[in-house]
């Protein structure tokens, strides 16, 4: 953002750019638009990237490498050669490896609602052991926030920085109090502000002490390898840097090909110790006699290996990231030089986070909402959907199309415009 | 079975005929079999007669009726058409009608674990309310019965009968024990016995006064239309009765294409009461963000319908039904004299209850290893794997195609004579 603020105009020009503003946003409302920037959800040209999927298998092509028909049941822990694919994404080895449905998810969801009943390996039942916590980086993802929200766990908000997660909070909070029992962690790509763990946030969190003896990391690496750009850095190993510090249970990292091949059809995999995977197969043993395992040979066929796989995030990239540039391009021409909001430019992901004036953002919402642009709801990526400052929007530009986007903008940049200068006003 | 029995023998002749059938199963032993009839898995040519579903999608072929792109996120409830054609199945409406994943179990096991953490609608936890029981008809489903152990549910052996669970039994338990919550039925071709509840089962089910308002009938009609022959009777729909019976949450039913489509990949659903459906649903928002809609639509496109699911459903008895013939025959051929033993002959489903002398069928069990032939545990159809007589064994003839069920049955015919006339000597 540069010099000329919007607190620098008088209040008639502050009046007159607001009508201005909401001048164009009742010619859009007009316009009968239905534009949608609220979901990471992939568009129509990433889904066609892995359209194979639905046509790699024929009639005779139903067994697994070692020759298991996977038409039939069995087989709880997946197919070997989907595991090993796993655990060269995830750099874990095999037998940490559980691979699951269409969803994480719902394997978080499982993971935690099992914790709660039956306890983490050693400890006892979460729903006996009184009112317990989780720490929630925030603004985070809300469905993190909602299971926790439905099983009665309390969150406690946690700043995200731009390394992660304000580790001297986590640390004290973590240390004293043995009723938190968890954290959520987006590590690369954080869902909503497109941030990447430092080296060091990641070795804290490996390496603190818990009062809480069955703490565990719920580490949702949903966007590991959604790269906008060619170079990265490579991240310390949680599960290994745990085990090092001896803490080997304390995380469960979970994984989904939902935003590589099909957001509803997909593979998601759950990775922890070898002593969590025997004790959750404890339990997967009695819920279920299998995944489906023909979509699993599906996407092996398909994806191979790791390096196709980097090949095909090329591909998505290619597509995403000049969507995310004509956000940050857009916002940067129409408020850059305003100094009522600030946003993230991540270089992956599903996400930009925008920061409005305090007390705007539920306004800026619910103007564009009458225009025809439905955004993420005000507060959503909140714990209890409360953003204290009601001023973070998420934008998800992933879905819509260049045009439409485009449009978006002028809907969201107008709906900021009019909310911020009535608030200055 | 008719009049020469086993205890007409002598003495000698017992322990000769005993010694000629160890011979025999000491031949079978020195063979290197490797046979089965442990489970109800659907064999490679009931497999093949769906392998359309590998191939009925195309890469333009992803969409739903409605337009809607199934390859992407959403749709919680299920592709509209996938649920009419479970809504025809089952006779109920669409509205009562959640489609899930690839299996029916995981469905039972969510639904049950829900009601433990989060109690039935308007009810208290389950885990909160002391010891909690399940009315188990035996003998039955292992993986019913897992799941109660697993959540420390106590369970309460109740008589099969050739109409059902022992009725009399079962409502006087219920009528007076407020911990009584659920009860396990499989209502047609029931595993392992392979009855059909009679019409005054399912009324009196569906009627009956349960101290618990939380009382839940959890009704797994796996084998719904898996008949052998063309003629069955209808069974009053046992929602509809529990609705007119003003108990209209009582019921969940269970349905999956599991042992019509691929074992391990199918699709599955719950079906009950709106209120009950509108209530799991709200789990259902925060554990999913949606089935995988491309294996139901690839469901709609191969299976059409229920007529012409009704057809295939022909192709399967015919595959089946001699191998349920192979197995009663070979019985009867074998043992049918000797009074040692006695069997069922079910008109559909998946399994052959054998009920040999007491105190037999871990014997039975074991032999049958040893020469080479995997049967399910003995007792394992019982609660806690205790069959009190120690006397049923689950056959599973539909895997193996016909010589080698063939051969199985030599082996278990001996295992039976040896184990029959040691107990005798």
């Amino acid at each position: 953002m540069n010099d000329k603020h919007a607190r620098d105009y008088s209040k008639e020009q502050l009046v007159r750019m607001k009508e201005e503003a909401a001048k164009q946003l009742e010619i859009y409302a007009s316009m009968g638009l239905a534009l949608d920037m609220s979901r990471g959800k992939p568009s129509q040209k990433q889904l066609d990237l892995s359209n194979p999927l639905l046509t790699c298998l024929s009639e005779e092509a139903y067994r697994s490498r070692d020759g298991v028909d996977c038409r039939n049941y069995g087989g709880l822990e997946g197919l070997p050669e989907m595991k090993e694919i796993f655990a060269d994404i995830l750099r874990v080895s095999t037998d940490e490896i559980i691979v699951g449905g269409n969803a994480s998810l719902t394997m978080m969801f499982d993971n935690i609602a099992s914790h709660m009943l039956s306890g983490a390996k050693d400890s006892a039942p979460w729903s006996t052991q009184g009112k317990i916590k989780f720490l929630c980086p925030s603004p985070g993802y809300d469905r993190h926030f909602a299971i926790c929200e439905y099983f009665g766990i309390e969150m406690i908000t946690i700043r995200q920085t731009v390394d992660g997660p304000d580790m001297d909070t986590v640390e004290e909070l973590v240390a004293n109090d043995p009723s938190i029992k968890g954290i959520w962690c987006v590590p690369r790509y954080s869902n909503p502000e497109g941030i990447i763990y430092s080296n060091e946030v990641v070795l804290r969190l490996a390496n603190m002490k818990t009062a809480a003896a069955d703490f565990r990391i719920y580490w949702d690496n949903a966007y590991g390898i959604h790269h906008f750009y060619g170079s990265y850095n490579q991240m310390p190993n949680i599960l290994t840097e745990c085990e090092k510090a001896g803490h080997g249970d304390r995380v469960y990292m979970f994984f989904s090909f939902s935003k590589i091949s099909f957001g509803g059809a997909s593979v998601a995999c759950v990775a922890s110790s070898k002593s969590n995977i025997e004790y959750n197969k404890k339990r997967m043993s009695v819920q279920s006699i299998g995944p489906d395992k023909i979509n699993q040979l599906r996407h092996v066929h398909f994806f191979k290996n790791v390096t196709s796989i980097r090949d095909h995030m090329a591909k998505h990239a290619a597509l995403l990231r000049p969507k995310f540039q004509l956000v940050v391009e857009r916002l940067e021409a129409e408020l850059g030089s305003l100094g009522i909001a600030k946003w993230n430019d991540p270089q992956g992901g599903y996400f930009i986070s925008f920061y409005g004036s305090k007390g705007t953002a539920k306004r800026i919402v619910a103007l564009c909402k009458e225009a025809g642009l439905t955004m993420t709801p005000a507060g959503a990526t909140y714990p209890y959907g409360v953003d204290p400052d009601d001023s973070h929007i998420r934008i998800a530009p992933s879905y819509p199309e260049q045009d439409e986007l485009s449009r978006a903008l002028d809907v969201f940049c107008a709906a900021v415009k009019v909310a911020s200068f009535e608030a200055m006003m």
